[in-house]
């Protein structure tokens, strides 16, 4: 039998630089022709309006409409899906909704104002957004999960109108998809998808309201489409496959780090699961496991197509040397699977979110821990962060400028303006320096 | 004489939201140039590396080297140009800096962690990115407050190494702009610009380290560059025009009100100042005011050009009206030339900033007020912030389990998993219940 293939590498090895590139590389090359097509799209929407919409959800989704108004769902909707669902289920649901929230409340960010030595008063103003777009894949992938992880933050920063969007390929409606949408708060939600829809988000066409931010994962498409209307709207971020980095000490038993590899490895062919070890013993114990699981896999071969792309077992000469791997991929997921987790938090420096200890698998964060599962991919953890309540809150600063500061911050003013010969500017600033008096009291 | 000539609007026209609609639409007809020669430059400096970056320099910059090494410049220059400039523009630098520096120090976010009733521990992790490269327009428009104003709220978040770029056309070179840089802290600078210095940043060349994030404004061919390296790097934003809106209620000078009009126009044929006031005479007055200030104007031809194409002065019924206005074009700079400015606030929206008062005056918050000047333009205030501290930091959330949690959220987890086809994020919260006790203690 031919098991499992993922990459065995060390950081002992010559080209250990080289080969890791290569298992990060994520190929780019079909990006033009996406984005192009992509771009098509968003322009015949512009141009063509709810009718474009109409025939691309015909011809992709094979859902024929006459109206968006069909393709409308709203929260009677989405409450008798949550009435249809198996018991089990509601209550799974409420756990993790009610958990998501009490998580995010803690990221609500409260303005704040000061007064200066002059008497000026600055501050900073925070208010949530007036409108969200959620897109949520629909067909193979449809998970209820995003709904709550991209929903959640957004009520509870406080957004005026939270809209859904998601196809449903073959006409299938997913229940909970919509008991999710129901137990979030979402207003309503369209069954498009696709480029069509982050367009129809974006301009708004006569049954769709144009929103202010779309946020959640989604195809190639999805994500050149947002990348194309970046800027007309605000985007949360351009999601790559999802990834998980294991940085194991042999301390956790090697059927679960398995587990955690496939949880990655299931979601699709590009996904990415990688071990960071330096122990020779315990990293072919996990090869072993993973050989021994993938037979009870219902996704067995989506699974070994994803390890023999992108998968890999390396060996470090250090579990500080891992930490310094990691660091360099910043990877979305990562697990610190090693007796003292938080003896390694100080020297890591990128990741989406860190699962500390044996119990935190993925999967519990993907889930019901709390924080929300979209998170930042394909190493843009370097700059990027989880999706958040802050992704739904805009700031404004606030400058009020007393008599004092007129004159005090007038002249540093018209100094830096005449320099950058700006002379309306300093005009402006000078004015109210000799000007206070005579015009306004 | 003709005199300026701003648009003439009233909320009342019948047609006046198609005129305002006119007045804010942005021609980006030539986008689709712009971003297909910056797409091209961006591929030749991934491919050719160094050499192009060289010889893009030396033709669009006029600036011949024979290596990269040979446009660094380093804190020992900037010390020197802070020398050399006249004792008041470093006084007034060195106030500028104190001040954004004191303002974004109240930005800091620190992380935070909380256990739940279950003994799990959650919580966010905030770190500053670990490069960053700040883009600084050269030539004309070469503008030392901007290294201010992005620099120091990066140095104030703790981020490792901070680049700046800035073309130096004709091989001048802005004794301000590194005299800023020296108060900033600026680590190094290169003499690049365009669409060739963000690539350079974005991918890194022989002798320019690739960074995390590139902020700053720029030119067209700049911006539509940090859109075609968005993913692979951070960006700030997409910068458009500069904006002013000014809501006055006829209680601040006139002869003011016409200088911060001024103060946007100066900046480029493009900008856009608006006033927004329900009262008739008010206009007249601010328009009589304008006429009599242009004479003054040393760039008074480019006002002329920018108020004539984008300028307008509005009439309302009501000043909440104009709030209401303000809300639909979401300005970057909103001036309340009002009496009692914190009325308007609760019911004000989006804005960038938000000058509160006769005395603050725009170009106060462009120099030396404290927050960044480096705002969101052309409606993004909808759904964008000021550059902050924030824009240099990222999260990262933090799980950690305990038994019982193992056991609730196990359970959960996996019906959820299960109600999504993901067996493998089934068994490994699965393998988390029943394993705990046999494999791990």
């Amino acid at each position: 039998m031919s098991g499992l293939r993922p990459r065995l590498l060390a950081t002992t090895d010559q080209t250990f630089s080289t080969e890791l590139d290569a298992l990060l590389a994520w190929d780019v090359s079909t990006d033009s022709v996406v984005n192009q097509r992509a771009a098509a799209i968003i322009e015949r929407l512009r141009t063509e309006g709810e009718s474009a919409l109409l025939e691309l959800t015909h011809a992709l989704d094979q859902v024929r409409a006459a109206s968006v108004a069909e393709l409308m769902l709203g929260p009677e909707d989405f409450r008798a899906a949550f009435d249809r669902i198996a018991a089990q289920e509601r209550e799974a649901l409420q756990t993790a909704a009610a958990r998501i929230r009490a998580f995010h409340e803690q990221q609500k960010q409260p303005g704040w104002e000061f007064e200066d030595e002059q008497g000026n008063r600055l501050g900073q103003r925070v208010t949530p957004l007036d409108s969200v777009g959620l897109y949520v894949p629909g067909g193979q992938a449809a998970y209820p999960s995003t709904v709550l992880m991209t929903a959640i933050p957004a009520r509870v920063a406080g957004v005026g109108t939270l809209i859904m969007v998601s196809p449903t390929p073959g006409g299938v409606v997913n229940d909970l998809v919509l008991a999710a949408a129901h137990l979030a708060g979402v207003d309503c939600a369209y069954r498009v998808g696709g480029a069509q829809a982050i367009a129809a988000l974006a301009f708004g066409t006569a049954g769709i309201p144009k929103v202010d931010k779309i946020v959640g994962p989604g195809s190639s498409y999805v994500a050149a489409a947002k990348r194309l209307v970046y800027g007309q709207v605000g985007i949360d971020a351009i999601a790559g496959p999802s990834e998980i980095l294991i940085i194991g000490d042999g301390s956790v038993d090697p059927d679960w780090i398995a587990l955690d590899l496939f949880s990655q490895a299931e979601h699709d062919a590009a996904a990415q699961s990688i071990l960071l070890t330096p122990d020779a013993g315990y990293r072919d114990a996990v090869l072993a496991a993973m050989n021994r699981a993938i037979a009870d896999q219902p996704r067995a071969s989506l699974i070994a197509d994803s390890i023999a792309n992108r998968g890999a077992l390396i060996l470090t000469r250090s579990v500080d040397e891992a930490v310094d791997v990691a660091n360099r991929i910043a990877p979305e997921h990562l697990e610190l699977a090693v007796a003292e987790p938080r003896k390694l938090l100080p020297r890591l420096r990128h990741a989406g979110a860190v699962f500390l200890g044996a119990r935190a698998s993925e999967s519990l964060g993907d889930y019901v821990a709390g924080p929300s599962h979209v998170l930042p991919t394909f190493g843009t953890a370097r700059f990027s962060s989880p999706l958040g309540v802050y992704d739904f809150e805009k700031r404004s600063s606030l400058i009020e400028i007393s008599a004092t500061g007129a004159e005090v911050l007038g002249r540093a003013a018209s100094v830096l303006a005449d320099g950058e010969g700006l002379n309306a500017h300093g005009d402006a600033a000078r004015a109210r320096i000799r000007g206070y008096g005579a015009n306004q009291e």
